[in-house]
């Protein structure tokens, strides 16, 4: 071991040992008589001592240590003068009596330090470097932490965490697939998993009861700015449950979490069924750490002669309290932002309700104060605020007023990062409207059963079918979701049939599923949560990037390591493929 | 939840509660006026009593349960007159009062019992099923108990689980590496790690001073019965540390698992040079769960006249203790044995120390009786042992021996799978003659570092250079191996320069590694087992397919899902790809 003692461990108790440490150079002070060095390791910083009038070549040899050195130092723990209240060790300091540089070190490229003066394409190529910042070290080690509580809390639950193939088949249903060419099969591909579905149903119908990985899984999406080509899950399956059950473990799940690892109490996590997260927040994710809910205002706007109102399948608002002192410009603003390309609104009409009581609204031309007076009533708006309504197709205008509401939080300071707003959205439809396609398509995935109660809709109204399916949010992120499975090869072959396929495709496709359905399938179901999700919102982070010790840009490239990039000829002969271009 | 408990935990404590159980119908006895009905969970088995007399139609039901059904029954839990001592649940039975069928089941194509009368195709092809067998699924509960011990163990001692990229970039050194085209980026594409390795050793550069990940690794070998394409690593390393650290800290990983595991103290572990393990045992993996080490001869037996002694560069031999009685055709059958084509040994030299004292061999004509004396005390030989000698190139005979004597200890006995040799083999060389490139390969891998002391020799005898190298061996198995690396730019030049790497190669698939030594890599090392491997030992299997939920066959198929499998065109198109076959 080149060291007795991390950088991070001592102090006052530990006065006059002889102790050897090593680590890098945070920064040096040198003060004529006397050099100090900062030396860091992982658990922390220590100040070093290098006397010039004790020990003039060893002090040389300090003055001589850039940023980033890696040193060995060995010396006496004493007692500063200057003592530093903001650091563990900073009661003590070392009084080096021999220092060794381990390894030199370029000048980085950019600074070491939590505020830094990389941009993101430099702090990317050299990864390594930025992994050594407080902050992204931090990510890494809540993240270490949250893998290692999530696996103590469900190995208490009896839960076996079992490792599924990443070598699998393509499936045409989904996000596109990553494939790999198997050079012993020529002509044939594996494609790497969106997720351990069917693996995880076929250790049901294999009786494994509780099971559990966390998991790599892949999607080769275009990239937006949060997602990434390899992610990971923590993936979840039981059997002989039903909804209640994996509400209630789960939650405890993600409370055990908060309590362990944040030292928060969640407290019990509501319940929303997705009809009335899409009426009340347009959106089927609701970000609850702040009311503003939406109202509807049909009953009171029509008729008066308004075409926009008039016109509209839907005129709903939202209450911004304390926002009636907003000025033109700021109303303005509003409106640009709900017009933009993005959101595509048309308008936006507001509702001012001054401080002395008077009622001003964009729209006086066609209601009397009375029935503005109404309309305040129905938002139970106060002196002081700000109504704003939207108008237009009813699915659309909760998607525009959704946004507008998420806008209004962040001005008004009400998605603080320190509180966390969970919800259970439950009763998701099963099926999906898909316009490009014109067809329907699984809202969750095709193994997902309808409630029993819904399944004679699915010929008559497929949309309006309930799947037992539910997602749990957190600030407005979707963090897992899951649903309970259909188990008989009957009901998944009507699924399949009215997802399009026919029934040779689904036996190609699925049809070792479907086999297992007839060999003794328990009733079952289970939840996957994105992880990457959940760290960056333990951290505070917007991006899942953070997160991530070696994430991908947007093109799907590792800049640091110049991946992916081209292979040999020899290698795309073995593997019986060609490249296009 | 559809039970009140397991079929693994109710007993005599239990009686007269009213309870629910589901699980598979294991078995069923109709005795007339009582059906007798075995249900079965992962927990374990509980037996169901029908009455006829008391309620007909209801045993009329059980009556049609078949094997594999899933059923879910309540019923009170009444004493069994007859007690099966065996299981956990035999003095109880449940006396049933309800009885659904939650999902019928075709018979299966195989008994679904301890021993079944399935061949290896077709438990692979319903995998669902044969993992409902006992031993099956317990081998995976003890891959999941040692996963979360190795966790446990490794959190405790600072380690850090950061996870590291699927999707990398290939590397011509080593074996084949699996690609996955990129569709972004056409043309190009990602390799899947062989391992983490250089990944593990920028977290060092980065200070991450102790990582490790449970981590699917992935080769494009052909395969061999004991080989498998994905395979599971825990993967080490560490900062700051010298050889003896990393000895010490993962001997106490494999002790705990020992002993949390299996209940075994394990001890402490020797250690071995790979030169020791070579010249006494022709192995740098030898089983030590018993003896019979080499013992060389060449100066006793050179300049005889027996012409395949004295042209041998080495006269070897073991000592099988107790089998002077072996008949001519036992030895014939170790002659055979040895001059099997995947030994290719020409022959076998025996030297009988018969129980009466005499001595005979078959070289009787070039040797007298005072000569064999002189062998037999060398081998310190008893009346009734075996002496069995081999003769040719130095690192030829010893492999050939060493076959040799692993089919004597089995012979014997003396390879029991409930007894646990490990062993720890340190100062490998660092380089290997390869015959078919005429060059040196790095034996470990590039990235190890020679011993100090002995990089003089480099140039001048590189075959010489000793690394600092070990692997971990338990009963002749490799389950682990690791190095300290260089973390200095110069040398791991010098050591590419050394594999036969350009400059300009080095730089093109290695340079991020190289650049990120120079701003300030610390010293460090680590170690890697194969997951798969030790579960395999810890199981007293052979092969490690019956440690994995869902391996491949040796044509790297899945025959279950039946992949790989041809893709679309269309995808191939957007993948820019075209196949050749």
């Amino acid at each position: 071991m080149h060291r007795t003692h991390t950088c991070g461990e001592l102090n006052i108790n530990d006065l006059g040992k002889e102790v050897t440490l090593a680590g890098w150079v945070q920064k040096s002070r040198d003060l004529g008589g006397m050099t100090f060095i900062d030396v860091r390791d992982r658990y922390g910083i220590t100040q070093l001592l290098f006397n010039m009038d004790e020990d003039p070549s060893l002090c040389e040899g300090a003055r001589k240590l850039s940023r980033e050195f890696v040193i060995k130092v060995s010396g006496k723990v004493v007692e500063r003068t200057n003592k530093n209240p903001k650091i563990p060790t900073g009661d003590i300091e070392i009084k080096v009596s021999a220092l060794e540089v381990l390894n030199p070190a370029k000048l980085p490229p950019f600074l070491i330090e939590d505020e830094t003066d990389g941009g993101d394409e430099l702090r990317m190529r050299y990864r390594y470097l930025d992994l050594r910042r407080n902050p992204v070290r931090n990510n890494l080690i809540l993240r270490h932490k949250m893998a290692q509580e999530i696996r103590k809390y469900l190995d208490n639950q009896d839960f076996l965490e079992v490792e599924t193939p990443v070598l699998i088949k393509s499936t045409p249903e989904g996000a596109r697939d990553f494939v790999v060419p198997s050079r012993m099969n020529p002509g044939e591909f594996y494609a790497l998993p969106q997720s351990p579905q069917t693996f995880k149903q076929l250790l049901m119908v294999s009786g494994f009861d509780r099971y559990f990985q966390i998991v790599k899984c892949f999607r080769d999406e275009d990239l937006r700015a949060d997602r990434q080509p390899e992610f990971t899950q923590i993936d979840c399956e039981m059997a002989f449950i039903e909804q209640e059950d994996i509400l209630n473990l789960f939650e405890g799940m993600i409370r055990h979490l908060f309590s362990t690892v944040k030292g928060i109490d969640l407290g019990e996590v509501p319940r929303m069924v997705y009809a009335d997260a899409m009426k009340y927040y347009g959106s089927d994710k609701p970000d609850t750490r702040f009311g503003m809910r939406f109202v509807e205002l049909n009953n009171l706007v029509k008729g008066a002669g308004f075409p926009v109102f008039d016109n509209a399948e839907l005129v709903v608002g939202i209450n911004a309290k304390g926002c009636a002192p907003y000025t033109r410009k700021q109303v303005d603003e509003l409106t640009d932002f709900v017009k933009r390309p993005q959101i595509g609104a048309t308008g936006l009409v507001y509702l001012r309700y001054n401080q002395d009581g008077s009622l001003k609204s964009s729209v006086d031309k066609f209601f009397n104060e009375d029935q503005l007076k109404a309309w305040a009533a129905v938002f139970e708006a106060e002196p002081g605020d700000l109504i704003l309504l939207m108008a237009g197709p009813t699915d659309k205008v909760r998607k525009q007023l959704n946004e507008l509401r998420l806008e209004m939080g962040t001005r008004l300071g009400l998605r603080d990062k320190n509180k966390f707003a969970p919800l259970w959205v439950i009763d998701f439809p099963l099926l999906e409207w898909d316009e490009e396609h014109a067809r329907y398509h699984a809202m969750h995935h095709p193994f997902t059963s309808p409630k029993p109660e819904d399944i004679e809709l699915l010929d008559s109204k497929p949309g309006e079918v309930r799947a037992n399916a539910y997602d749990l949010v957190i600030n407005g992120t979707e963090i897992g979701g899951g649903s309970i499975r259909i188990f008989e090869k009957s009901l998944q072959s009507l699924m399949f049939k009215h997802l399009g396929f026919s029934p040779e495709e689904a036996q190609k496709q699925f049809g070792f599923l479907l086999d297992a359905f007839e060999y003794g399938a328990p009733p079952h179901g289970g939840i996957a949560f994105g992880f990457d999700r959940l760290v960056s919102i333990f951290a505070g982070l917007d991006s899942i990037r953070d997160v991530m010790a070696f994430p991908k840009n947007n093109s799907g490239r590792d800049v640091m390591i110049d991946s992916p990039a081209t292979i040999s000829d020899d290698q795309l002969k073995e593997l019986n493929i060609k490249t296009t271009v």
